[in-house]
């Protein structure tokens, strides 16, 4: 299985007779009322449609159940994105494939980034925001899915392991910049960039498909994170026997609640703290500069100059490196 | 003390010579350098702006620490509003007054509009919000801010009293029109109204002038509620020793989080369920025509048919009556 | 006739070989340049898309003038509708069918509706009023139409006597809100309930295919309802051979042309009143609960919790009920 | 009285001593309580605000009855704008004056203006415009109001007079431009552009102050001129026995419906035609430029280059010849 | 080849066996990985999209590198436009065509519109516009390029060649307009009209497909005009030896840089000066109606009244003439 | 004249009797048409608003051409900002006062941030950049002006200098963040930075008020920008007889003209390239940050923990730091 052509390196017209990870399937009608397989293929690289045309119920059937799938078929472009016609289908039993190659998680450079992560958080000297700190790092079955959590289901780092990245490098980003404005608190911004976004762990479903949870389309991940901080709040009140400062968690809260900027974005406060101010546009630049590159990196189109007109920008991208 | 002019008896030119609460009192410079003292008059009828112009400091520091000041002078229409010209403030011995002339917040109206609160929560039937009420009603604390807490700074129902008042009114109108539209579930629709906006009682400052908590403006009503609501589910899982169902929990957040209906006007989450749809609207309805009656309630422009323009309205109102 | 299976009870995979009202019917071509039949079927249930694939040029000129079709085929879901593959179509002599069974628009539960209307109306004591309410129901031609108007082309009372169901609705609300409010006049707020939507009579045209009028799109229902006010009033003048007191037209005219609430939704003037700003709220309480409803009852999404996302109400609808 | 300064004709620290119509005069209190009466000062060439410090009430009774004043003050330039700091104040009899000086509707330019109006309209060659026309230059009652009625309190043409000099202008554009675009009625868009603003007479009140009447606010000019086409179409059709042509009528009312151009800016349809677009550009362009020439040509600033900041503009204008 | 069927003349249904300009060909696979071409077929009165289902990749290899096509095939109406079934494709030699069959851009015309802007031009008296003016036309390269370039990629005067037009048009509307108000610089708007969209030139690629240059898109023809005005004066000082006056060329500037008439049309000022607003205006309305005339003439939908719906325009146009 | 009391070491009811440079005066006359002078009060620390209340003619005329004045007067603060009540002026001459007393700009700050600058270009590699670079710096007039400029008129960065501060800092953040993103051309964001607002050199003018130039409000500061990097193109050209590379200028244009990152905030182009979203970010991010502080530090309200209403920010801030 170690001779595997990865998602990553099909090209076009490539020939393709192996195993993958079935994210999704579904047998499907088309207008004319024929039937055929829509499949959602992955591997640790990413994911490919396939197109099992005017398939039985029966190819359907028998594969159903099966998480690998061996796929014989040929990549074609399609309105600018690759696809697999595929023309057969047949299960694998996971004991035959090294799960390494299928997922998507990369748990060692997860790793890597949670001691990064930690590293990072151990800067911060404020008793109480180290005692909260700790609260959360030790709060192991959370930090598991953490570690596991795509920061969003599209654009910027929509892959499992996607937030503790982005949450890192915002906090890097704060430790870089903050020095250079001495009004601003650096444990503050540390704790608020580690907070900021951590109800996508509860927002975001990251087994196969990436979707929203119940929870997460009723509540949203910004009242989720100021939910969990009260419920790590609570546990240094009960561990140190004294009240966490009030004023403290209201500024903790109130990062949380405005990192969005602006009403009309979901935050349901503006920012009016210079900490908030700080977040609000650090976390902007990461978010759009890890957007832009994934888009210009991904990006398929014949254009040397230009990228794909991408809907969620609203505009193409120019991708020429500078010579 | 029986016999005295009300705030809401005042009209133009009358002369004054009452007693009254200092709700603020400022000594301040004119433009030209003179001091004037500007005083906020109260009454349990209303408010009324004092000027005490080339004040001496010793005028303010004799009365600086007096909540009821003895006060004469003459009203006078200024920009279309009540003030009165201050010729002479002195201190008053509260133990001389009687503080029902002075309190805004009405006790007992308060207590009847408790009662029947309770009345139409009565007539919850499902187990689970039967026992969040009653978790809530026996917040003592809590339930006794609630009762003398205004709905808003401005605008409808600002007043102490005002959000118990507007809530009952909700929930009323809940009752009323829930039935008509059999697919609402009324018992959740009525939790909901109770709950709405009962992060204003922590928002809120009712003492004195109305003002924003720095809580209020860090992190806002809505969330407020929402953290209210956790400790009361709380409170119930300990009682019950079994937990509060996670779904139900999260329509009661989904309709605390969306009552304002968009993003733009401070809801993090859009109403997704009907009865999130249904508070929205019916809280509308009752805030906009409350806001509007206590317009041309108080309006004292000359012109027989239209109120003064309303800033926050963005509108003059037609005020004429059908004849 | 009378065992058959009616449009609502169809499901996927259903063989059909039954009469249906085709309300519309088009030769086409796909892009490969292959002719099709688009139908639109109907009964009095509800409507149904059906695809003759690789049909011929005969096939559509033996139905061409046939309003009702025998039609073969089965049942579908795509993209997340249902729709029928029809395998062939054979014209049908209406005098063979039950007109009954094709009629969306239920003449009986109309004639009882209106009924309701007119005891709602009855209620009103304003002497103009009552006049004015008589010479509308007195005639006959327009209240036959008012019957059988939809109250829109999608969203919310989408059908043939939808305007009649929507407007007893609102006058109900508004019979049932409105004394809670002392200051509203509720006799005027049922007359501006009743006149609010009665251009849509002129604005939609309700034979087969729910479209707008010429008139509809060059001037709009708000306006034709202005016009058919002032039509009215002249009778009423004519009758009592006195003049209509203008104030009381205006204040009507100002209810119909204010209802949308805001300019950027229609509406050339925004709410002045208090019965505007009633009839404005109560309008968009039961047309969005009436959408949702209809959104939630009609949904067809494999998800048991939320709803297919709807494009006019820009997102997903939570269907999940208490429990 | 021939030897009058005219308003036009002061400059900065003018002494006054002359004959003016009082347009509004209001015994005001200040903040400290202080008595001043504040008056509206007119002749045919402007209007000046002049303010009567420490006045008596026995001043402003003396005054109260009488449309002309004896004024003695001197000018001043307060915050930007020309005033009169007024030092005595004392009837005159009317018969004393000659109106001449003191009508801002200057009666031989709106005759002259309505002459080049029946010429301009007598381009019209459609017969049933023809008819319509005529019939609305037949209501002489309606014309006469029509010829002095402003077309805007504020920004262009906000002046007795107004209404017709801006609707000859239109149409003169109108049939300067049209020909250029063959698809243009040219008809058609004359009669458009003479009826589109034709609700101003009943919406504007041109006596003394420019304000907005009661069916102005409630109703509007837009809904009104619809109104007023509809009687004079009666007109024509009783003088004729026959109907107006039903789908010309509808593209009337189009054309004074949509002629706002947007919602938003209380037009209830969009333009549809191309005469609709063709009229609400010109329309923009007209007013745009009257306004942007009202602010330069009277501009006090001391800026060489800039006017000073207009709010119904939003912004500054220059004012600098080429050279 | 005289006798051909051009593009204009083509109705549904037709069969077609003639030569064609290919402005586009592209070898691709449907979703089911069938291949096919599609082409963009062009002659000077239109443009039409041909499909080539099953194609083989020698079909397109044999054609790939011909700009002419011997063309059979049949058209059809497909989603309510027109294209043509292709069914087989031929090389065309150049030789055998006559380029003016093939030419969108229609020389003589353009002759005819550059002779008459040359006239429109000479009326300019002030001596820097005059040597301005004269820069520009002298800049023979240039005026090669702006005589064949289109105003916009889609929407008005989206052809080679319509740049030129929409420029002749407006500043005949100025010189139109312009005295009628007597303070506008005539010689300024007829300038500001010549250079309004000049950068277009530069923006827009007129060979074979429309579409935006990379200078296009990141710097704009807003931009890129303002540019072309630098050089053209610096040529005029260098030729005069002497400076152009500084406000002037501010103007000109103002002019170019303000004509979308608000930021968030990508003008970087509004219109400050009469002559900014005039040349808006004026602009706007020249695009609007040349886009409705084009939107109607073009329209095939069935409807005799409306065409179809436009989405730049965000509706549908009402085509109907006056009768 | 070393012990004086500087601006910003004023408190409230300070007596005063000191030089200050008189940074704007105009004599005035109140509504009640008495005569004040008002005067800007300037040092290097600050700048204050005087009132000198029922000033004489002589008072202004004594005074008029004086730059610094001897001031007598007392501090107050009026509507929460800090005024000086002026009761004597007289001239002082230039040669008695120590100019580095008065001047706001920091020269030797300036020097050594200039240093800092140059030290920080240095580091840009691209020899194309590296040529633009040195032809910008070698602009000594232009050098001149560029270090004495403000970043803006009111908000951050409001002083002398304020633009190479800012310039200074944000080419610091690029240098620090840029390395954590591999794709960015640090070279070309470098140079982004420092041409980013070069325009406001020529849009602001820094000599005693801070306001715009004619040429800054017609044109704008992203304009002229665009056109200084074209002069020194043109430099570099020159010298090195070869052309700079296109893609490269257009990237630059692009960088400037898109840094205010959306259309309605003035930019004709949005950012489309890696640098250029990240110049925005990085720009918007010290802008806001610097205004907050800016804000904050200057807050005089009574308030511990929050700061007067700020107008342009739309919100009040959160002083309050952790504790």
């Amino acid at each position: 299985m170690s001779e595997r052509l990865f998602i990553n390196q099909l090209s076009e017209q490539t020939q393709v007779d192996d195993v993958y990870r079935a994210a999704d399937k579904q047998l499907r009608a088309n207008r004319q009322g024929n039937k055929y397989i829509l499949l959602k293929l992955a591997d640790r690289t990413g994911t490919l449609t396939g197109m099992f045309w005017n398939a039985e119920d029966r190819d359907f059937e028998r594969c159903q159940d099966s998480e690998y799938l061996h796929v014989k078929g040929r990549t074609q472009i399609y309105n600018g994105n690759m696809q697999m016609i595929v023309t057969g289908i047949s299960p694998v039993d996971p004991s035959q494939v090294d799960p390494a190659d299928f997922d998507m998680f990369d748990a060692s450079a997860s790793e890597q980034a949670f001691a990064r992560l930690k590293e990072l958080l151990g800067s911060v000297r404020n008793i109480h925001l180290r005692q909260l700190l700790d609260a959360c790092l030790a709060d192991e079955e959370f930090m598991t899915r953490f570690k596991q959590s795509p920061a969003a289901v599209t654009n910027h780092h929509a892959f499992p392991g996607g937030l503790l990245r982005h949450t890192v490098d915002l906090i890097e980003l704060a430790q870089l910049i903050g020095p250079r404005y001495p009004q601003l608190d650096i444990d503050l911004l540390t704790t608020g960039a580690f907070l900021h976004d951590i109800g996508k762990t509860e927002e975001l479903s990251s087994g196969g498909e990436l979707t929203y949870t119940d929870r997460g389309q009723l509540v949203g991940h910004i009242v989720i994170g100021v939910q969990y901080l009260a419920d790590r709040i609570a546990v240094v009140e009960a561990e140190t026997k004294s009240p966490f400062p009030v004023q403290l968690k209201w500024h903790l809260e109130h990062l949380i609640l405005s990192h969005h900027g602006l009403l009309e974005y979901g935050s349901p406060k503006v920012p009016l703290t210079r900490e908030a101010i700080a977040l609000h546009h650090l976390d902007n630049l990461d978010a759009k500069l890890a957007a832009a590159t994934s888009i210009i990196d991904s990006d398929i189109s014949g254009d040397k100059n230009w990228t794909n007109y991408n809907p969620s920008m609203g505009k193409k991208l120019w991708k020429s490196p500078i010579d």
